[in-house]
């Protein structure tokens, strides 16, 4: 038996990555992994591709995550933005630097999570996502890059530049809540974990405790509405984009994109939020509650503007609308005090 | 004027990726990178896709190695894996760490060479390379990973596993080079920098300093055949494979993916080496040439194995054949002394 408390110091690659890859999906390729390079279907005659890189002490803590939690995090992060196109994800390319300290448990709970994630892009998708390649290494400080490549099968993408005016402004997915979670955290009040078989609580009523539960949840496995970018493209959303530096920040950016100004219209209650702000500060609950709806980073919910009178798709609810007659890359209807959000709770 | 010796930490990421991007070729792009993601043709309807990292103080130190040559030792590691498999490389995503510390004019120089990659590929292959995405993080040292996209154009992909009984095996580029320019730095004994205008020695007569110089080139910007993969692919090469961790390794991983043995014919002499070799070991000069031409690793040389009476493409030299009837996965015709090789002069 092997003993997962081994360090990867005491493996050899080849027989660290005997331990890993057997526990990722292959997703469809022409050729697979162990060669040079990966061949993979692009059936439509594009690939969609971005890149992103987490790195230990400034993305995550590995007191507050699992590896599980941190390669669940780093592929769905990529996923979203694969998402945000319009588009299915299909492969991951993974790179891995750990310090030799690390354990073998640690690293088979890192892939347990690229797994987990793989899978719930397949689920959302209803085709495979798969991790087509990777690259070990030594290093003092655990740091991961993903890459993520994507199929739009067929679809015109989505870009952050094509919201008109008159345009409904719509959100998909949570917001705010990795920030609560990340607060509650900095603050040493670090929730339970959720049980595996958590709902989703934000239509539902639920207690102080269950909403900490689940904000530490969406900080450490943000859940990006993963079929909400398809869903978008397939009723002819305006632009799309994914909300990873908080909702105010990333508005800006698609306003500018478009050349239009936007109003939004804030929800005249946050329970959820207001519920963890309270336990954290009592007497100003509901501005800090405003202020991580407003700006905190990292759920990954995906902004999309669509057509005046277009039903919006399951999921989507209404936060503004794209101006008439206005000079381009402005936002309105935002209370200062909440944008200034964000930096102001540490990025974790 | 921007003042190139001001710090990364002293700039804005917005500031920072407005003197880099403009640097970088954008190749052929659908939908580029200031999105969430890139939109990139495949127009063969297949994609070829590898990743790699490279870690500070474990694959360069920047003692030794300029921003520039890290950016073009990265890129081409990576478009040489791409080549491998008979394809011409596309496009790069880049995830790039660097300390607070790190100067503007590091990070400028880092973009140049990742440029002349993307250009020395261009030129290969006569369609464009270019940086579809990236990401930026700080951390604690330099971190680079590389994803390549590559597209087959239609061919057959090349894989490890084609070789048959009667193949030649024949290798292109440049083998021993970059050990022996590490072995060099190991020592103290840095040579000057080539001048821009060098060029390959490997064929002919040179001094001692030029060629101490043409390895330290070597080492720090390596120089793989990226014409040879598509070149080989074109005659009906049956296996080729990038030579990373040396030849008797990757010739032993190419055997076993085959399924046959393979017996080496080295070559007669390694002047260039032993010159370098005898610089450091006067009494020992052949031994060490022999061993870095065995098992130096990272001059990214392309070994392929051809139909017997194929005529071999430009580049390429016959260094053994594949043997019939003979067990899967054995080399013969190897010193063992010389295979031991790299490990005793470290891995940079």
């Amino acid at each position: 038996m092997t003993n997962l408390n081994r360090t990867i110091g005491q493996l050899a690659e080849d027989e660290l990555l005997a331990r890993i890859i057997p526990q990722l999906p292959a997703g469809r390729t022409v050729i697979d992994n162990g060669d040079d390079a990966a061949v993979l279907p692009a059936d439509d005659g594009s690939v969609v591709a971005c890149t992103d890189v987490m790195v230990e002490d400034r993305h995550f803590r590995t007191a507050w995550s699992t590896g599980g939690d941190i390669g669940w995090r780093v592929a769905m992060q990529n996923l979203s933005d694969i998402s945000a196109m319009g588009a299915a994800g299909t492969q991951l390319l993974i790179g891995l630097v750990m310090p030799p300290s690390t354990t073998l448990a640690w690293v088979e709970d890192f892939a347990r999570g690229l797994r987990q994630a793989c899978e719930a892009g397949a689920f959302a998708w209803g085709s495979p996502v798969g991790v087509a390649g990777g690259d070990l290494s030594g290093g003092e400080k655990i740091m991961v890059s993903v890459t993520a490549l994507g199929s739009l099968c067929g679809r015109k993408p989505l870009t952050r530049a094509g919201a008109r005016p008159g345009d409904t402004v719509a959100v998909a997915g949570t917001l705010g809540f990795s920030a609560a979670g990340l607060a509650l955290a900095t603050a040493g009040k670090i929730p339970a974990r959720l049980a595996d078989d958590w709902q989703d609580l934000s239509e539902s009523g639920a207690s102080a405790d269950q909403w900490a539960q689940y904000a530490w949840h969406i900080y450490r496995r943000p859940q990006p509405p993963l079929t909400a970018g398809v869903s978008a493209a397939d009723v002819g959303a305006s632009a799309a984009m994914d909300i990873s530096d908080g909702l105010v920040r990333d508005l800006g950016r698609l306003a500018r994109a478009s050349g239009v100004s936007i109003e939004l219209t804030p929800p005249c209650d946050l329970p959820g939020l207001v519920s963890i702000a309270e336990s954290l500060a009592p007497s100003e609950g509901k501005a800090l509650a405003n202020s991580w709806w407003h700006s905190g980073g990292e759920d990954h919910a995906l902004l999309a503007t669509f057509h005046s009178g277009t039903e919006l798709p399951d999921g989507f609810t209404a936060i503004g609308r794209v101006l008439q007659d206005c000079e381009g890359g402005a936002l309105t209807g935002i209370d200062p005090e909440a944008a200034r959000g964000w930096d102001h709770f540490g990025q974790g």
